[in-house]
């Protein structure tokens, strides 16, 4: 299978940190796919997906499967469930922690849209500051409940992490370690694996 | 169990379609909700989710579930699994095309924000037609592969209703039957649902 993805992308990197963790890395082909907004992609729209948002999955048989969480539901069943809770009400926590991880990364994607894409006579100060507040009260969220933070490796840390790293590289003097020291404390543990500290983004 | 909701949001009209085709309406207590970029909402952040999006159902015991694709999963496990496939090619291919369902919703509520939200000298016409492309172009794979709108009722045909109806709601004059004649077909069959009638947006 090959996997459309970019180094920066922090919804690609989620997958490549849970394809690691699940031992099948080996199994797939990363390829390199660009995929920035008013940038005409038409072939990637055509073949892949319409919304021209990485990363997708590509099956041999060629199947598409999308978006990042998708893929990684499609992961961790294929190596026997090890980072979605499988049933009752830890499942419906994990996926509810995770679609609001989502929505913390794609606020602070429009973040960065808003503040790099666009062109500066059209920014709006009001919207960069209200959909980054919405990550910033995302983490101020897990850093009240800390367990999310210590229990055994699952899909949201790997969502926490890829946000955390996002956040040094996109907008390294926002000062959440400072801010949320549970976090900061989660993300030099987190460091420790190879498959987070080998899928840091390069330096912007 | 509690849904906020609102009766214009596409999303909420998801999860409250979902709710009367598995016969669980009557369980919900649908409580409005308002839910507006740049507008304050500390107590939705605080006791809800920090995104501050609708819709969010509150289980009796509180527990939290967003967002509306994790809702409609839970209530479809509640009823026994009507409109998700349970297993193989078929639930990957499920939970891929809402994946890109929902992200097409997404691009038309950017669009809204960014038609009448935003103040009008910030506005940025590429971005618009960028976002906007991006819901045209999915209707018109599901429109080149037509199973998806024939088959029995699913969280994907939801999906699709519940965008053409945003359509009509907030960009009436896209002209979106003339150039998809299918969805225009499966739209008229799927109005004859009283789910699908009676959630229509109330006029703009």
């Amino acid at each position: 299978m090959k996997l459309a993805f970019s180094l920066a992308s922090p919804f690609a990197r989620k997958v490549r940190i849970a394809a690691i963790e699940l031992g099948l890395s080996d199994k797939i082909e990363f390829v390199p796919t660009k995929a920035i907004p008013v940038t005409e992609n038409e072939e990637y729209a055509r073949n892949v997906s319409p919304l021209r948002k990485i990363p997708a999955l590509i099956l041999d048989n060629g199947q598409v499967i999308v978006d990042s969480y998708v893929i990684v539901e499609y992961l961790d069943e294929l190596a026997g469930g090890k980072l979605i809770p499988a049933s009752g009400p830890a499942k419906w926590q994990a996926k509810t922690d995770h679609s609001i991880i989502q929505g913390m990364q794609d606020a602070l994607l429009l973040c960065r849209y808003e503040k790099m894409l666009r062109p500066e006579q059209y920014r709006w100060p009001e919207w960069f500051d209200d959909q980054f507040k919405r990550a910033w009260d995302g983490l101020a969220r897990f850093e009240a409940h800390p367990d999310v933070l210590t229990r055994p490796l699952d899909v949201v840390q790997i969502g926490i992490v890829c946000i955390l790293g996002y956040l040094d590289f996109r907008f390294p003097d926002c000062g959440w370690r400072k801010t949320f020291p549970k976090h900061a404390a989660f993300h030099e543990k987190m460091m420790q694996r190879e498959s987070v500290k080998s899928t840091v983004p390069p330096p912007a």
